[in-house]
């Protein structure tokens, strides 16, 4: 396959996310990787890191959009960036899937427009996940791009989150549950009620009914549906949290000498109970509801980062999550007619 | 003081209510209970407990609310029931405060209808408020009463909440925030756009602009503002982050024997951990915009919350926290006039 990676987004752009990108390169072995951007930039950075060129390609882009920038200027303005030169090579076939660790707002303008091409068919609404890193990996979506939605964009969300959580998550048959204030089908806004009633009535999905903050990190559900402010809100709660027990972990076992102590005992326990918690883990955050894999990665995302997000990229594209969501979408069609 | 207490509410009641409100009394020392609920019921588990009748009485209620009836039968059908006869009590002036375990639900419809006459004049709707165990106290408002809202209606919480942050959790001149899906004043869905200019444009508030959820744990406000669902959603995953953190930390202490050694030198530092995360600790979730105190127990609450509860109701009362609440309306009504 064919990875277009926009080399200009993020804090340590281009150098981080080239050595990234080759690191995610050499791990997968079968990819190659296109570049946009800065072509000099992107040079330098390779030879910094002493990176072949075989397998990559760099398709010169002479600008960047700025994370202050208003997204809609990927439309307009921005047409000669390193992130809508990506989407419209995609669009063009020159690429099977694309990673950017740019401005998100862009990127999901830019994938939701008619200029990209890249929404499937009847999607209304391109989604974005968010995997929090749990008791098991859970899949969180919409984790903010849309703020309101319709009970029937969260079913097609639905649909996105199952497909995702099976090929890229490598769940067997997904169980999916609506976020509410609690367990009982008249609970929520009408947003939630509406939602919950289409979520039932659909056939080809594992609804497991509503689910309440509480039993989020227990591992009650593989996917999680609410809408963008609600998700965007749960998402960093979670990573606040995450960063919070840190803080006390290191407190309690790094403020005094028996606390030192008490460290070196559950030394790799402690290890790998922090690289749970991590976000790098599992790449970086999918869209979905688009013809080909895209992945936006964190913004400050360093090379490892990079890394972890070319090979979901990959692992997105291998396993067919775009098809799996158009299938879906179309047997509902059907079921509907 | 005179604290009315619902003996019948919560899976423990009888027998741990009025145990906790006598441990509560007894730490207290000025302050006064009246037990309603079954008075056999009450006059054995005294008895259980030894608990000497002095400063305690006892109004009997024949019925109680069950947790699944529809909150309104505290209206009609439930008059005659513990919760019921609780706030009528306080309504006609036989007490100070009020405390109860039982149905959140029915607890909100009473303390706002006109039946029982104890919401503060002006108040639109009673709120739910929940402290928050993290780096320091946080108070969530609203935290589930209210899951659609008002601009107008944000903005009389964000009274509410100053108020008891100052006179409850101590804090001189408490930074009120909007939860949000971004720093931006024009983030979020149009409730949240509104309340924050209404909130920016209110003279007697600390309003510290919008907070976006991993800011939460870190301690950068002491209230925080959202519509009940989304609150909701805030305080459950918060206790579930919690229950989380607890499992892994067991797995990691006590499953394997270098992890018991380290939970030796850690011992003291780790049961501080805990009891912080506890949400006993803060007693119940308080109601706000009544005339009186209005404290809500957890219905799991067993003698050592309810004791809490008891003590936080106390401080409320004596700190004047429905006051405080009042005046800020009124000041503000003549600054709009």
């Amino acid at each position: 396959m064919k990875l277009i990676v926009d080399a200009m987004g993020g804090d340590h752009a281009p150098e981080e996310i080239v050595r990234g990108a080759f690191l995610g390169m050499k791990k997968a072995e079968d990819i190659q990787i296109l570049f946009t951007g800065d072509e000099k930039a992107i040079r330098a950075a390779m030879k910094k890191y002493d990176i072949p060129e075989d397998g990559i390609e760099i398709v010169h882009a002479p600008t960047k959009i700025e994370m202050e920038e208003d997204p809609l200027c990927i439309l307009k303005s921005k047409k000669d960036s390193s992130m809508a030169m990506g989407l419209a090579l995609l669009r063009d076939g020159k690429g099977d899937a694309f990673l950017s660790a740019g401005s998100t707002g862009a990127l999901i303008v830019g994938a939701s427009s008619r200029v990209y091409k890249v929404k499937l068919p009847g999607i209304r609404r391109v989604g974005i996940g968010a995997v929090l890193p749990l008791s098991c990996p859970v899949l969180l979506l919409d984790s903010g791009a849309n703020i309101e939605i319709s009970p029937e964009e969260m079913l097609q969300f639905a649909y996105m989150g199952k497909a995702y959580a099976k090929g890229v998550l490598g769940v067997k048959d997904p169980r999916v549950a609506l976020v509410n204030n609690g367990a009982e089908e008249c609970k929520g806004t009408e947003l939630y009620v509406q939602s919950h009633k289409l979520l039932k009535e659909t056939e080809n999905l594992r609804f497991v009914g509503n689910i309440e903050g509480r039993d989020i990190p227990l591992g009650e559900a593989d996917v999680i549906l609410c809408d963008g402010f609600v998700g965007n809100v749960i998402l960093k709660l979670s990573e606040g949290f995450g960063k919070f027990i840190s803080k006390e972990l290191k407190k309690m076992l790094g403020g005094t000498l028996r606390g030192k102590i008490a460290a070196l005992f559950i030394y790799s326990d402690l290890k790998k109970f922090k690289s749970r918690l991590s976000y790098e883990r599992y790449g970086g955050a999918p869209l979905l509801g688009t013809r080909y894999p895209i992945i936006k990665a964190h913004g400050s995302s360093k090379a490892s980062a990079i890394r972890s997000a070319v090979l979901q990229a990959k692992k997105c594209y291998e396993s067919g999550v775009c098809d799996m969501i158009a299938r879906d979408m179309e047997q509902k069609e059907k079921g509907e007619a």
